[in-house]
């Protein structure tokens, strides 16, 4: 097994700059498995799989994928005709994340202003490391802004155990270090605050039992798994003091697109009066929506997803099919919560409130 | 497999009057499996592991329990003191369910008043089969009163498919005929409505996955399962068109006890303006608690539930390991759903808004 400090969920291959390497987050906690991603097929089916998953990292992914387009269409000569293509089939593998298209088209850009084949594989390449630069210091930022407000609630609380929600997986495997919803979390371990964090299970594919719960248990921070049916119950009885999560997609109006579930969380949050933040970078906002609910375009997925549950049996890692075979599932893999119901967005700027109007004091070049 | 027309939950062996037969729940819908209970220690076993459950359900198992320990009684002579300690037994099995101490009660009441143990023991039996009967009668009645809504709802839709979403198990498998949740929709079926369920998965045990679909496909009602995540963003998309759903125990003031989860779906039901119905027999209301959220003992199950998730696998049950084996995991069984979030409740004796007043204007004697 890789050594798992300083471990990212992508990287490029030390051996072979022509491959690009991810971890396999299909196969953990119960298997650490990297994978080779050699051409935009690859890549297109690592999203598209699961593979890799969270906003920031299907963002740079992506991008790696126009590096490597390029490092592919080298051989016959890089047309700009060929490799815009080659984005489109990449931007076309999830609808929902927005960061993907902002990444992918920032290479492209750089790319389309080189002239030669082997300029414009050193541009791509370039380029995309200079988002995942950006990834790590918004993440950064966010845990150190995140933390704040965990710090305060901890103050209120006389220093006894701040406990934290969260919703699927914001952590490093979907950014690539720190995370986002699990950025204030780390910050916060570090500086020492007595901090617990409830994980939503998240079906249908468990990214918080399988991904949150494993990357908080390698850092040993206290953590307990709850049934997605759980959380309104514990902030009934005030059991949890804030919740974070991440997010696919932000309109710059304030509507969060999130993981399937996310706006039953924040309905009870609401409802109980307990703080609901929402982390991300910049680059996870959509400038160009108004409305998330009509106009964000939800993935619908597999509904085997929902039929089979996986997991580890007898040491191996199996589907279990838990309802009878012949019922026909439904699986919209998104939700949106409309901005009425969101307490803050932590960002690499600053925190604000979730509406038009301090969004864009943090970022007045969109506005 | 035992014929399943006209099947219960619960019976007396046909040969040996000794033993009551049940359905042993947690292998449906990929087994069939009938299991004997001979005496208060297997009843007891049977509603804590959740072989039978549903609020009617356990209340009937549990005054069949009280029938077994006077039969196993009756060689040293049926002693008023033993029955009543061999009762507390029972009802301590689940602490959530009050129909559970309202059938124990009802029997245990009856029998004192009989001198001989033979006497005790015919009582004990007239008054379950009382109790079964009122469980069926008030199905029946909650079926006819449901369908009354659906109809409207299907009227308003110019005869286009009603969409019903319904959380756990609330069919003839929790009750012993009809169900109570699925009453209407069984009505609604056979007055030729035009009827689809939305099914909760229901996790940790997944009652809704296992029991509600394999109930429905019985009878052939279209259906689909969903994750419990989704609920939410199929009432924002307006593709619901009314929550029902059970209640392990109900308020006289309309505060709402039932599977885990519950209240979320609630929370989302008012957000978008879809009427919320919770189905019940008079047994399953409380007429002693007032206050739902801080007077009903909400019990806390073995956290392996929210860890292991049980499914088929090469065609045998098994339980697959969901997040790292280290993850602690944390099981409340039930939420409690506030009256302000319940459109109405649909009772035997008639359809009454979630509020002491209107509830009490049902049952006066209870006033």
């Amino acid at each position: 097994m890789k050594k798992k400090e300083n471990l990212r969920p992508i990287w490029i291959n030390k051996k072979d700059p022509s491959i690009i390497n991810i971890i396999d987050q299909r196969m953990l906690p119960h298997k650490f498995v990297v994978a080779d991603l050699k051409n935009v097929d690859d890549v297109i089916f690592a999203i598209k799989e699961m593979m890799v998953r969270g906003a920031p990292l299907i963002g740079v992914t992506g991008a790696f994928g126009v590096y490597l387009s390029c490092i592919n269409l080298e051989k016959t000569g890089i047309q700009d005709k060929d490799i815009i293509l080659q984005c489109k089939k990449i931007k076309n593998s999830r609808p929902t994340a927005v960061n993907l298209f902002w990444a992918v088209d920032k290479v492209l850009n750089k790319i389309l202003q080189e002239k030669t084949s082997s300029a414009k594989i050193k541009m791509a390449l370039k380029e995309t490391l200079k988002i995942v630069d950006f990834e790590i210091q918004s993440s950064k930022k966010i845990g150190l802004l995140g933390y704040d407000l965990i710090k305060k609630i901890s103050k209120r609380k006389n220093n006894k155990t701040v406990n934290i929600l969260t919703h699927c997986n914001a952590g490093f495997l979907a950014t690539i270090e720190y995370g986002t919803a699990t950025a204030p979390i780390y910050t916060a371990l570090e500086k020492n605050i007595d901090i617990h964090v409830f994980v939503d299970e998240t079906r249908p594919l468990n990214q918080g039992a399988r991904l949150t719960c494993w990357e908080l248990s390698q850092k040993k921070i206290k953590h307990t798994i709850i049934t997605d049916n759980a959380g309104g119950h514990l902030m009934q009885h005030k059991i949890i003091d804030m919740v974070i999560v991440g997010t696919d997609r932000t309109t710059y109006t304030g509507d969060v697109a999130n993981k399937i579930g996310t706006y039953l969380k924040a309905l009870a949050a609401k409802d109980n009066n307990i703080p609901f933040y929402v982390a991300l970078p910049s680059s996870t906002f959509d400038w160009n929506i108004k409305d998330g609910l009509k106009q964000i375009k939800i993935e619908k997925r597999d509904p085997n997803e929902v039929k089979f549950v996986q997991g580890l049996v007898d040491e191996k890692i199996k589907n279990v099919l838990i309802c009878p075979k012949t019922t026909p599932g439904l699986n919209y893999a998104f939700d949106v919560t409309p901005q009425r119901l969101v307490t803050g967005f932590i960002t690499e700027r600053g925190i604000c409130h979730a509406n038009e109007k301090a969004i864009k004091n943090l970022f007045p070049e969109k506005a």
